[in-house]
This record gives C-alpha cells, sequence and structure tokens, in this order.
C-alpha cells in the first residue's frame, strides 16, 4: 500500500514536523518514507493530497464497554455517581450487552483515529472477543479489587488468569496488564499478589492514582503511608501506567520520576467528575511521561481523542497563568509516541518510521465547509489539536489493514450495532 | 413554514425540556407551537425527524474578522501576542481581507449553529455590509480606545458615529454597542465620551473586562480605583456587556450585581490565553447573567459555539471540587437566551415561544456513524452540550429566512469564499 502526496506528522529529535512525503507499507509495517514514491505494480495508492497522514492516536485510559453510560453523569462527584449510577447497573450487565457496547465504542474510536486503547473492565472475554473480530490493537485487562471482600476478589484473580491464559499467541495486536483498580480499592494482600502476577508474566501494571483529592486519606488510611510511597513499596522496577495522577504533589514526583512509570491524563474526566487539573506541564518538566486518555464514556463523554488533545492543551491555561506551558506539539505527542511509551509499546508504534507497525490515520484538511474551522490553516499542528474532529479521520490502518477507508468501516454491519443503541 | 416531529428545546419556568413538537413560522416570526400541526396549501414543511429543534446560538463576544489569525497563538500570554503578532499585521489590514474574513467567520457561525453575534472591532462597515449581504442578525460596533493619543482616538470616535449615523433603519437584523475597548486602553476623557453616546443614541456598553490579571494594576494606575468601581461610576444605568469577567472579586461582584450588566464568557480564549477559568458558577450565584462567546479565532481557535458550551461547562469542574456547579442546562442557556438578555435582544430571541423571532436551528441527533458519540442518546440536554459539534447543524434560519439548510449555505458562494483562505 502507498500513501501519496500527504502531509506527515514526522517526529524528528524533539520536533514535530509536517512534510510533503509518500508512505509505502507492506505487510504489517512501514516499509519507506520518501518523495516520488512509485507504485509498483497491483500496489493499492491512496492520494493523501490535502490529507493529513499521522501516527494513529493512543488511548491510554478507557473502559470500551462503558459506551452505554454516556450522558449519566450530571454535576455531582465521583463516588456518588459511582455508587448510585454505574455500580447498580453494572451488576446486571450481560456478556451480549459488554459485546454490543464494546463493539459500539470500537466503531468510535476507529472512526475519530484511535488505532490502539488500553481498556480497563471486567467482562474481559467478551471485551476481547469484541477488539479481535475488529483487529484493533488494544492492551486489555481484567480489573482486580478486594474492598468488597477476599472471595469476590479471588475470583477477580482467577477470572483474569484464565484471561491471561486463554491467550492467542499468534494475536499480535493484543496484549495485557495486570490492573489493580486503585490503592484505595485494593489491600496490602492484593497489592503483593498483583506484584507477584506482573512478575510472573512479565506485564505492566496498570491502576487508577490519586485521581480524586479523598484518595490521599483513604490511601493513608489503608496502607498506612502516601500513595507514591505505596506505589513504590509494591510497584518499583515494573512498568506502571498511572491513570489520572491530577492529585500528586512535589513529593509524589520526586518518587515517580525514578520509577518506570507514567500518567494517563484524562483531562474530560476530571473536569467532568470535578476533579480539577493535573498539572501535566509540571509533571512533564520532572522527566515524568505523560500520555492521554478518555476514560469511559460516563464521565469522558466519549473516545474522540481529537477532542481530548484539544482539551488537554486547553486546560493548562487554566491553572498556568501567563506561564509557559505544554504546546501543540507536545500534545500530539502525548496522543502518539508517549502513549505508545506508556504501554511499554514505542519500539512497535507511536510514529511514522521504517519498521515500525503500520498503525496510520488520515485526516482531511482539505478546504470545504465541514473543514470551515481549520481555515486559514495557518499552522497545520495547532489545527490538529484545536480545531480538527475525530470525523474529519477519513482512513484508519491498523497494522497494516485498512479498518476505515473514506469513512465506510469495514470490520463489522455498523448500521446493525448502531441500530442497537437509537432509541 | 412548518418545522415537523422535532426534538424542540423548551425553557418551562426555569426549567429546560426536550418535547417532540411541531413548530410553525409565518413572516419572520415563530407562530404556533403544538402537536399535529397540519401543512397549510403551499406552506413549506421540514421534516425534523430525529432532529433537534433548538433556539439559535448567540455568540455575546467575537471579532468576526479575526478569522484570518486563526491558530497565531501559542503558548504565550495576551500581551505579547498582540503586540508581536496581532497588532503589525492589523495595521495593515485591508478593506477587502475584512471584508473576506468576515464572510468567512458568518459562514463558520451560520454552519454550526450561531444565528447572532455581538461584533467588537474595527472597518465595522465592511463586516456591516457582510453581515447585511448574509442576512445574518448582529451587534456590531467601531471599538474605541486612546491609549495611543487622542488624534487616532477621535477619528475612532468619528468612525463610530458614521457608522452608527448611516446605520439603515429598515434592517432589524443590524443593532449597535458604543464599545470602549477596555477600561485599562481608555481614559476617564474617553469613558465619558462612551457614557455620552450610548445615552444619547440609547445603545449599550460592550467593553472587555478584567480578562487578564495585569488589568486590575493598570486600571487603578490609570483611573485610581478598582474595576469594578470605574465601571460603576461612568455605566450605571446603562446596559453593559463585559467581556470575560475572568478576575471578579466578592467585592466586584457586590457592586455588578446591582448595575444593568452581564458577562460574555470566553472559555476557550481564556484557556489559550493563560487567563485561567471564570468562576461563572459563583457568578451566577450572584444573580448575574452569564452568557457565551468565543472571542477572535487567533486566541478562541473557531466560532463553534457547541464547541464552547461544551468547554464551558467542563471548566467549572477545574475549580469547583466535588462541588455543586453549572449543569448542562444551564450551558444551553446561556447560549442561548441568557445571552439574548445580555445583548438586550430577550423580547426577540433566544427562546421558542410564540411571538418571537424564527431564530432557529436544526440539529441532527440521527443514529449514524458521523453521530456515533451521541449513542446512546440517555440525554438529549447532555449530548447537546458534550457530544455534539457544529457541523451536526443541518439546517439554520434567522428571522424566518433560511440560511442553511440540509447544509447547504444560500447566502453566498461558499467555495469562492473557502478558496481565498485556501493554501
Amino acid at each position: 500500500m502507498l500513501i501519496k502526496n500527504g502531509n506527515v506528522i514526522i517526529f524528528e529529535n524533539d520536533d514535530v514536523k509536517v512534510k510533503n512525503l509518500d508512505v509505502r507499507i507492506k505487510g504489517s509495517k512501514i516499509e519507506e518514507i520518501a518523495n516520488n514514491l512509485l507504485p509498483e505494480e497491483g500496489e493499492k495508492v491512496i492520494d493523501a493530497t490535502n490529507k493529513v497522514v499521522m501516527p494513529g492516536l493512543i488511548n491510554t485510559h478507557a473502559h470500551i464497554a462503558m459506551s452505554i453510560f454516556r450522558g449519566t453523569f450530571e454535576g455531582s462527584d465521583l463516588y456518588t455517581w459511582l455508587s448510585e449510577k454505574i455500580w447498580p447497573i453494572e451488576a446486571k450487565l450481560t456478556e451480549e450487552q459488554v459485546y454490543d457496547a464494546s463493539m459500539l465504542s470500537i466503531i468510535e474510536m476507529i472512526s475519530t483515529g484511535t488505532t490502539c486503547v488500553n481498556d480497563h473492565y471486567f467482562f474481559s472475554k467478551k471485551i476481547r472477543e469484541a477488539l479481535e473480530e475488529s483487529k484493533m490493537r488494544a492492551v486489555i485487562t481484567r480489573v482486580l479489587m478486594d474492598s468488597d471482600g477476599e472471595e469476590t476478589s479471588n475470583s477477580r484473580i482467577q477470572e483474569f488468569v484464565d484471561l491471561y491464559e486463554t491467550r492467542d499467541d499468534n494475536n499480535e495486536l493484543i496484549t495485557y496488564t495486570v490492573s489493580p483498580h486503585g490503592l484505595y480499592t485494593c489491600s496490602d494482600k492484593l497489592l503483593e499478589t498483583s506484584r507477584e502476577l506482573a512478575i510472573k508474566y512479565n506485564l505492566p501494571i496498570h491502576t487508577h492514582f490519586l485521581e480524586s483529592i479523598s484518595e490521599i486519606e483513604d490511601i493513608k488510611r489503608l496502607h498506612g503511608d502516601t500513595a507514591a510511597k505505596v506505589l513504590k513499596k509494591y510497584f518499583d522496577g515494573i512498568h506502571t501506567i498511572l491513570a489520572h495522577g491530577v492529585k500528586l504533589k512535589d513529593e509524589d514526583l520526586e518518587i515517580l520520576k525514578d520509577m518506570d512509570c507514567g500518567i494517563a491524563h484524562n483531562p474530560i474526566s476530571n473536569f467532568r467528575l470535578g476533579c480539577k487539573i493535573a498539572d501535566i506541564t509540571k509533571y512533564t518538566n520532572y522527566g515524568i511521561n505523560v500520555a492521554l486518555g478518555t476514560d469511559g464514556q460516563g464521565s469522558g463523554n466519549n473516545l474522540d481523542m481529537f477532542e481530548t488533545m484539544k482539551i488537554a492543551g486547553l486546560a493548562q491555561g487554566g491553572i498556568h497563568e501567563n506561564e509557559e506551558r505544554i504546546g501543540s506539539k507536545d500534545i500530539i505527542k502525548m496522543a502518539t509516541i508517549n502513549g505508545a511509551k506508556l504501554l511499554g509499546l514505542e519500539d512497535k508504534i507511536g510514529s511514522i518510521e521504517v519498521g515500525k507497525k503500520a498503525d496510520i490515520i488520515i485526516v482531511d484538511i482539505s478546504p470545504k465547509l465541514d473543514n470551515i474551522k481549520m481555515l486559514p490553516n495557518n499552522d497545520v499542528i495547532s489545527n490538529l489539536v484545536y480545531n480538527t474532529e475525530g470525523n474529519s479521520v477519513d482512513t484508519s490502518i491498523i497494522n497494516g489493514e485498512i479498518l476505515m477507508e473514506s469513512r465506510k468501516i469495514n470490520f463489522v454491519d455498523t448500521e446493525k450495532i448502531i441500530s442497537k443503541f437509537a432509541k
């Protein structure tokens, strides 16, 4: 496959550049990036004139089966919402509902430019089924917690082991994390078990971390120490994905900067749940890797990573008054290469480079009514972050396979899935 | 004209409701709102099944000719940006550029659901020309300031008087404000002149007010008092539109709440310029009218009021931690009826009510790929605020005239204007 004449987003040293280049894909990989490449016989050619060719977006924290909870959060706080609206419904979910809700989210992701998602939920075999059918790249898990007792906790551990042991080693698209829900919902014993599982299977940890102010005290009460110290005690030396990290103080950052961990920043969810703004400018200055995520649709509204990029960029102006802060180029990297690093996949994905897997999206920036918010296009990078919507994604390629072309999804009967959620 | 079977947004007492109703328009006004209205002979019928029918959005603070500056702001502060990037270019603008840039913005507004804009700029006759041709509703002005000396100030005052005196009294779509740029850029003398003009012509005042932290000291230095006290001294008794109002303290709010004024809140611009977040939850609790605006595209990114609604709603969670705050229904009112009140036009526009002018937009919420972020549509109001984009607007009606139908703009050659800004 040859993608011709696109405005290709290239990471060069620390810079982000837009270059007119052709990109050749062979099998699952990017084979050649150059000017004026000629199509080989029988090679499919995609004309990317007036389009941006960029690495697929990486959503580093989501709960894709939670699409059914879209629009259920209004004005309250995290705990009230979880206990009154989410948990009672989750207790009654069926496997079929989880499959359909996951597929709805996969369509939402592919159609808005996300090519890899880091999920955090249960009913994980059904979620995996939907992911495998779509051929989307994903990191999955079975969430662990024991705040409701040891028996349910043990069955969750068993479900995780079963999920991992039944993996398909020939499927390179799906990888796994060990996911204790959060330090405030997992006992010392379960954190120890999580550590052992991560070491045994050589997997990263994925956990909620200091999303909400009340966690600070809850963690101290449960573990007798600060969140960062508890994290270091159990997961030092293990690659760790920390979802949220809104409430990090300098003393926490001093600990985290020497650990193998990074932050999945979910600004929309943080805003909606009244958790305030994570200071990702500061975290970055500490040398901590920051990537982006959407959280589930209940609190995060949607899985459109273009929207998350925009709001992540804007939000820093809410806490840095007339100060240097994260810019558009940083945001583009957070949504791509930083996400790959956070998921431990930076050798495979996250940038358009020869030898990497072809996880690529093509975004329509042609001058037309639906793109009027990009005109005049004085700065392509700024427009990608601040004036582009997921619906501008024209084509999505994962592992060298086209999952959407000219906005036609080709891995599932889209209308059938959509009709299940229409009312 | 009869709009059939829509999900109509109705303001009832203090509530916002979604009702399945038909809406009949006769001439420029809404004539009837009821169930099962039958088309009269020859009446145009618009099928609004799977669509929302709502009041047109009102953008209460913009500089529509500034579309040409889109994407020029990156990471710096307001004053650096204005002095290094904006003012040097503005000094060289031609009338033709202003006309084209204004028309580009009008297309952007109509295609994303804005039916009335409160503009704040110069070259105002060219801006008026574009507005008159498009038949958009607008409030315009010629901005006054004298921080650069008396001579230029006098010519600005003369331009304003000339603009107003050459108005077309038969054109009910265009109204006017007197617009001293800001208290920090206008002397006592110019504020007094502004007051006299507002009284003489019976017009509202429209001014920038406490957008950025440095203004507090600048105003004290220039006028010897706090911003709110200076405002009261000159404009008490005159309807006053305050753009931004980010830096309002309780002592300011105590003064403003008894004045005939309100806030045009521009959250996207405030974020981008590093001005932090205006506490519109608190302002509302003080009884002060808050409406929404986009500011110009340089700092505000775009004129899509759906994006402004979303970010206005989200932003309050950045300052109110686990506290009651502005919700989706409040946001819908801020973008419509509160905007009408702020512009002094609440008797004419801002809600779907019999007798009001027919400024109505029809938004496509049908279950399809481009609307997947709305599925499942558990809460129409929440989805309008958090998961709808301006491009979902299907049809825009102003003063009973259709300016866009099924996303076809009919007041200008859209492709021609767009081609001028394509590169």
